[in-house]
């Protein structure tokens, strides 16, 4: 831990916060040329622009007053009663639009929920790897991060067992579906023990579940909000089914916990983009959004089967990979002792780009993983950066 | 200070910001038939509602794709160019756009120079009466407030010597221009005194000028950033001179505090709705904003007179109040022992509100002010509401 020196003007949190790596390996990776697996973006070419153009005109000739106004902090209700809805007819859970609080972007309800929740040196138990955003919110507030192993099944139960046995950590930090950066989903029984676990614990699971609804095989699995439902916070967010930029994603919380967030959501920035939230709840009510992520699914599920097919031609056979039922990430796992860092210094002379795994992981021992995105290349791109990936591999190890 | 119990799953830092009073009060204030000068809205009428609908059609036919997608987090460059351009033009300030961060309004600002600025117990001189959402902002990260009064020619420049001298604080927040709540400006010499007092001191001054633009008499006064360059941070926002739905803001900020700020606004929310900083930015190219913000001013203006002159009609020769020379408040000084807190409670029933001035206060024991906002009410709702309001304070005070 790297403390300001004592005159500095900077207050110790920024300290610990990390760096964004990943900032520096997009940069390189935006270079022309570049055929980059390195994004988390979802694909813009399937972004409903003239829906949203229709819902924005008729919000604006409807209710322009009053959705330019300042708004309450909570959100617009209709929204909330919306995803309320929502929660109730996809996965049967019963929430009252007034737990649910609109937030910019699920990454302000990860710094809301840091904020409210930790003091320094609470313990909090994330994924590993995991998702890099959660690491940067929480580190602001000092926290003891505790890691505990995802593999394809899921969370280690057995580090988590000795993890809150040990510490009585106050979060349990998971993206269950479709992992950022691994790609895995935890299995219905994982879930269940894991539930189990913390059931009677104070120990809070925050589900993040941004690509929850990108899923093209398999079967949904069960929240831990339905398991667990004590000790389970969601977050979600509109960025993956609808737009980023709009930066609208929600945390459901019980009311003592929802309490404390709308004073912090007040100081941190009074409300979010109002003007955003009715679009929104305008583009939901004159469209299926279920259409639309079944067009979303479509196509990713093309891009991910190309570079699965892709990487069983032409990987050497030493190297693992996942194989998600969804979202947007492969994880890939090079044999030791090579590096991922190494791999992506050849790659982008080659003209192709992912991000090394190493900036999501507690433990930065672990140097021979690295991540590729498949929601933003077509056919081409794909099997072309691939084979490029694969050449740069073979140059590598052998 | 109360701190949580230890068993507590809250956060102590949560235990210590102010709950908004004002939020309750703003209740009250939209009973039907009320007449409120409680809020601090700009006036929606004057929102530029078919200038945005154009802006927003042009953007998404031309820009679709990439204005709804993810962002960088320091904000869209042509509209921090425009920002910087104004500046000079305006103020005469030199400053590079790359020392201008886009935040979700300018309360995230303040949220983001507490997060990287301040320790517990760092020292913070703030305005006394000041602005509420500073003190909630600050709170948050549970420095030492030290309060410095502000009359109307600016800040008591002894107590800030003393304040500075003891203390070395990190920050001293004002809102030089127009100020929340009094309505109140720092003359130029005042200002000037400011300067010398803070420059070679490691104190900051953030001048928050949310109301700058919206000057209706008098000369404009000297920025802090003029005056003490080295010791200044701006904050600035669209929420007063464009719509505040957008939740558009800035900082002005040297590059090492810029690089920390970019850090934790990446943390907090990744980046701001990006497609509104390109909804503005193509608004401001597409229209003249000084001939928008001149006709905001005209019907201001009126108002402030219309509300000087009903309460120099009606209100006992006893009640001292603010003149202001632009922005959206007057700020009102019963005679003492009177106490605005039950002068409200007289007028919620005559049909009137307004925002008492306690919570302004960081020294709770002054309880004779009250704030009154003159923007969003038309002629005939300010004589009536100020005639209720000054039979109100006949009852009271008789």
């Amino acid at each position: 831990m790297s403390e300001s020196k004592p005159n500095s003007i900077f207050a110790d949190r920024i300290s610990q916060v990390p760096q964004s790596f990943i900032r520096e390996i997009l940069k390189v990776a935006t270079q022309p040329d570049v055929i980059s697996f390195a994004g988390g973006l979802p694909n813009g070419d399937l972004f409903p622009i003239d829906e949203i153009k229709n819902a924005a005109n008729k919000v604006l000739e409807e209710k322009g007053k009053e959705a330019l106004q300042y708004a309450n902090t909570e959100g617009y209700l209709p929204l909330r009663e919306y995803i309320a809805k929502r929660y109730l007819e996809k996965q049967g859970l019963q929430i009252d639009p007034k737990n649910i609080l609109i937030t910019t972007g699920s990454q302000q309800g990860l710094d809301l929920l840091g904020k409210i929740l930790l003091n320094e040196n609470d313990d909090v138990i994330m994924e590993e790897p995991g998702y890099l955003g959660a690491i940067q919110a929480f580190s602001v507030y000092r926290p003891n991060l505790i890691p505990v192993s995802v593999d394809d099944q899921g969370a280690d139960c057995d580090q988590l067992r000795d993890a809150i046995n040990q510490h009585n950590p106050k979060l349990f930090y998971t993206v269950p579906n479709f992992h950022n950066p691994s790609g895995i989903t935890y299995c219905e029984e994982n879930r269940r023990q894991v539930a189990n676990i913390v059931t009677g614990t104070r120990t809070l699971i925050i589900e993040d579940n941004p690509y929850g609804d990108l899923r093209f095989e398999g079967e949904a699995k069960s929240s831990f909000y339905k398991l667990a439902p004590k000790n389970t916070l969601l977050l979600g967010s509109f960025s993956k089914t609808i737009v980023p930029a709009f930066r609208t994603g929600w945390i459901v919380a019980p009311d003592d916990i929802l309490e404390k967030l709308i004073i912090a959501k007040q100081a941190a920035d009074l409300h979010s983009n109002y003007f955003a939230q009715r679009i929104i709840h305008q583009y939901l009510i004159d469209n299926d959004l279920d259409v639309h992520i079944e067009n979303i699914i479509k196509v990713y599920h093309q891009q991910k089967q190309i570079m699965m097919n892709a990487i069983k031609t032409h990987f050497p056979d030493n190297i693992q990979h996942t194989n998600p039922e969804g979202g947007m990430f492969i994880w890939v796992t090079l044999p030791e002792p090579f590096s991922a860092m190494d791999l992506f210094n050849v790659c982008i002379k080659d003209k192709v780009a992912f991000v090394p795994g190493e900036p999501f992981y507690l433990n930065k021992a672990i140097k021979n993983t690295l991540r590729l995105n498949f929601s933003c290349s077509n056919k081409d791109s794909i099997e072309i950066g691939i084979k490029r990936l694969s050449s740069a591999i073979n140059k590598l190890i052998k």
